[in-house]
């Protein structure tokens, strides 16, 4: 077992100042957040309701009313109290925390005397209960109700949340575990794992560590919990015969003889997560090992270049190494933030910039491509080519949206983005009592605990539109430290100062670990060398063979029809075109975009087939921007790889 | 309306010694009618029983037994009878004939007192017939019956079959038809058209053909009857919520409205077949023109190089223009086939090598690779590449089979070749009493009567593995007559000679019309330029966009892991690579192959996404084999499209 991390920052004590994530963030506490409480409360005009509320307010007594939606709308409203309570750290607003503290009470209320809660048991049938854990997400609802509640501890450092979650999480524990008499089962949707990790970080209870280290050392031994609570109870099995069967829910075989990611794409990555925090919890270090060697086989073998994963609409789940079809991808939001949770507990494990890489990777590309620039319309899947007419014609595409969706009916991904860019700040850094490592270059202000000395830290910076990275360093007194700064792997060289004076570091794990007593004052610029990259897909990517794609710094760009015109499947990149770098503050909340002369085949379009050859022999201007806020300006063809002319 | 040709030219008229199909025929007459004989009595060993036999005994009231299988399970026994037949026209086999009787007794037995015949129903409850023509097949089956009917009677000169044939049609003309009373339907699957009008044509009875007229006019009309029908009847409705709704039976909207073709690729080319038999035998010009918009949208469109159509398993079915991908194309045997006979139908209309060349690249290439060396083994699907691996864990090709199989539970594609191949001399030529067109350089002997004098023909030479072709021409006195020979389309240049003379004639429609008086002994020699041919696709296909295809003559070839190692993905072929064409009697039956020098990129093989650039830089020997043996070698990877090298 490598050293591990035990601190991360609160994000009342990172202000974030930064080119890339405060619009976002922005758009989360404006838009996202305030949409999602009306959409909870059944108030959006022309939505779908949702329920969640009048849900909770039927299992209190307080209403008369049937369960409403699916058997996991609680964890909406969970995900919603996470990310609400994550901005308050940041943006204090008391009426929302009003409005947050309402709801911890009409959950408290709702809540059963032995503790359960789960809205679609207490208004159904309380004694099917745990009666169907393969797919009735009791414990994917508890596991946010954890997270929510952890959350809502730090923001507001009362622990109202926290009883409830603790009073639900012990009855868990009475029920599920080792222990004769008790359900030998584990989640069908992963989820409660992490969220047990942390609420033993924050309560310090060995009991829920334990209870989590049981659901992932338990799931997919013999004999199958499913299988049996399949029989027993006559629950359905959708998958029974495809090709996916138990492994959908990663519950065919013990996580540690699984050789590489299988099923569906976020509840693996919500397994490996909450496995990497108990092994960092427990030390566990073949869990450990065993965790590095599926990173690899998800990172190397089956991630997009957005850093998104699950490569099919089938179980939305992972296929087969080097299996990453660019237009029927299924890449869903919550998959690659479920990758970044992962990556982030890897990191909290050791800091190795494999790890950070992929996180910057999915945070600057194939995540925050879930939202519109003003956080009010959102993609489930985030394919890297799309033909508009395609999605609506071929049925293999019919889950591809063409223009982000107002809302939907399974609500994950909106509140799931929202939770995880409110609390940004969490993922940016790990810390030991007198290290300190920089993940993510996320600028603005920080403090931060270190030798006992209390450390402010300033990044400024056009990152990720520039590489160049300032950073002031303020301890209260001068103490000794170390300061890990991340080289990220797009970057082929760098410069270090330290108050104007080169450093001469070589990175160890990808980080430039700098040991010195800091004193007040001291300053630190890291300039990355932040070229236009053509980049090229293993050879075994059959979908990416003859293509290329652009990328700068984290940011992967992509062309798009309204500034190249249709047939992007026409355009060839030549090898030799040199690329002009322009930031437009004006352009789709201020990117950085890219341009080119590319070449734009011709070919025989008098007959389907022809012996007259195509030529490349016509130059067009290119225009690429990031991939990320592709479909903010209507409806048309997109894509990420494009012909390489090899030449 | 074009003139049209009333005359084809039955099987025993036509003594195939050919290159090419010989094999074929003898594998058809050698393995397929007899085991399928075995299949439809149920006498296969470890097969799933078929039924057919014993259904019709049950519907006769021999034996007690319930329905098996399909509803459209009789057809399966016509399709083979009518292939039986066809074979006893040039190859009598007196057992074989005897069985067909016995079996003609057998429906005859089994036929309702008002001429009504189908087993599903005769089974299950009569009183249900004809409410589900949507669904239920049974005028699918009536038309097979018909086809198998006029074979029957072609081969053997008995009117036993067509009696019972004539028996069912007059049933049918009094339950559906424009008249009050009668049922204002038409056949969910097409096929009992073309059966009308050859039907039509064996008796002359013009009642059957003006249904069949009905039929087709009908359909589609407003309130359409199968919306009427379902909701009559409460009837299921599977494609009610999907893209495809009544398009799926080509009946949302009346033919001449169609502008394009759409849905079930199968359903969609036998409406079309027979709506062009139709167009002929009445004489309807508005029909025929635009059964020729359609022919032009499909096949200059949706088709494959391979002939194929059918680019979706969703619902077998068309998509949309330009929508052609290889790897999870249907391109279903039995829609080749269909599209043959639209083709044979069109050429009988016109004769034309637009329709000619779309029938030779759908009878060398799409439609026979359905079938092993050896008549035994089967493709349904037929796709345009493969790589085994992907085809078992990406549910999207999870209809692609990488090797033949055995037999399939819905047997159509088998007996539909077998009737096809059996059938071959028909789809060769064209005539009138004093032209004959030759089509198909189908090599071997054929007798017609022309200008009223019994003319034979002579074809020979290694079509289509060398372009010489020499005819004799044998009039049984000196004759004028128009002898037509096709100028292929794939053919960059020709010479013509008769009796050693060059003749100098310019195809008209594709075809060099010879018009003398022929004597005894004449001799043509066509000698069409066959090189080996890069073929791309137009520039709006986006699956072939950079890929280029081998074709030589109207052999369309690819490349397979047996010869060329895996990864074919990997492989570029340059522009300027000489090929080498070597005919091996030894290989896959007698193919002739083609090898060149091709390239093998290398890439970055260390990492998931890279930036060092590949280079096609190995060169290494390809082989190319014909498309339709392909997968006889076991196992592998195959490819019709490769990368071009553009260079």
């Amino acid at each position: 077992m490598q050293n591990t991390f035990p601190h991360s920052i609160p994000g009342r004590d990172y202000r974030v100042e930064d080119p890339f994530f405060t619009r976002l963030r922005t758009a989360v506490l404006r838009n996202v957040i305030p949409y999602q409480w009306e959409a909870l409360n059944d108030r959006v005009p022309g939505a779908a309701p949702s329920g969640a509320i009048r849900n909770f307010r039927a299992a209190a007594g307080e209403i008369q009313a049937e369960h409403y939606g699916y058997v996991f709308q609680d964890s909406d409203l969970f995900k919603w109290m996470e990310a609400a309570a994550h901005s308050l750290m940041w943006a204090p607003d008391p009426h929302l925390e009003q409005e947050l503290e309402a709801t911890v009470d009409l959950i408290a209320r709702a809540q059963q005397p032995d503790g359960y809660v789960d809205t679609y048991y207490i208004l159904t049938d309380l004694s099917k209960r745990w009666t169907n854990l393969k797919d009735n997400h009791e414990l994917y609802c508890a596991g946010h109700m954890f997270e929510a509640a952890v959350a809502h501890f730090r923001a507001t450092g009362r622990t109202t949340f926290l009883q409830v979650a603790e009073k639900l999480a012990d009855h868990i524990a009475s029920v599920l575990g080792p222990e004769e008499g008790k359900l030998h089962g584990y989640p069908g949707h992963e989820e409660v794992e992490l969220g047990l990790v942390k609420l033993f970080e924050a309560t310090g209870c060995a009991r829920y560590l334990e209870l989590a280290r049981y659901f992932i050392t338990q799931r997919g031994r013999e004999p199958l919990y499913f299988a049996e609570e399949t029989a027993r109870q006559g629950n359905s099995f959708f998958w029974k015969d495809g090709p996916l069967g138990y492994a959908y829910y990663q519950a065919h075989k013990p996580l540690l003889e699984q050789d590489r990611p299988v099923g569906h794409a976020v509840r693996a990555n919500y397994l490996y997560a909450g496995a990497a925090a108990v092994a960092r919890c427990t030390g566990d270090d073949a869990l450990y090992r065993h965790l590095e060697s599926l990173w690899r086989e998800e990172t190397q073998k089956q991630m997009y270049i957005t850093g998104q994963v699950g490569s099919s609409e089938y179980g939305e789940a992972f296929t087969y190494p080097y299996d990453l079809p660019n237009d029927s991808a299924y890449a869903e939001t919550c998959a690659g933030l479920a990758l970044a949770f992962f990556a982030h507990q890897m990191l909290r494990i050791r800091r190795d910039s494999a790890y950070a890489d992929v996180l910057e990777r999915v945070l600057y590309n194939g995540t925050v491509s879930g939202m519109d620039l003003e956080g009010t319309s959102f993609f489930y899947v985030n394919p890297l080519s799309v033909v508009p007419a395609a999605t609506r014609e071929d049925q293999r595409l019919a889950h591809v949206k063409p223009v982000r969706q107002k809302w939907f009916g399974c609500a994950c991904c909106p509140p799931n983005l929202a939770r995880t860019l409110a609390s940004l700040t969490d993922y940016a850094l790990s810390a030991t009592d007198n290290a300190v490592y920089q993940h993510l270059y996320l600028a603005g202000t920080f403090t931060l605990p270190l030798g006992g000395v209390p450390v402010g830290f300033t990044l400024s910076g056009q990152y990720p539109w520039a590489g160049e990275i300032r950073i002031r360093v303020e301890p209260h007194a001068p103490v000794r430290f170390t300061y890990g700064l991340r080289v990220p792997g797009w970057c082929p060289s760098f410069r270090l100062t330290c108050n104007g004076q080169p450093l001469s570091l070589s990175p160890t794990q990808g980080y430039l670990d700098i040991d010195r007593t800091w004193a007040p004052g001291d300053e630190l610029c890291l300039t990355l060398e932040m070229p236009v990259q053509r980049v090229w897909a293993h050879p075994s990517v059959r979908e990416d063979a003859g293509k290329v794609a652009v990328q700068r710094g984290p940011i992967v760009y992509c062309l798009e029809e309204a500034d190249n015109g249709p047939d992007l499947h026409r355009i060839l990149l030549p090898r030799t075109a040199d690329f002009t770098v322009t930031h437009r503050p004006d352009l789709l909340g201020g990117v950085t975009v890219l341009a080119c002369t590319g070449l734009r085949e011709s070919g025989d379009d008098t007959a389907l087939y022809s012996t007259r050859p195509p030529q490349a022999d016509t130059p067009i201007p290119l225009t690429f921007i990031p991939y990320f806020v592709w479909a903010n300006r209507g409806e048309g063809e997109m894509t990420v790889w494009l012909r390489d002319a090899r030449s």
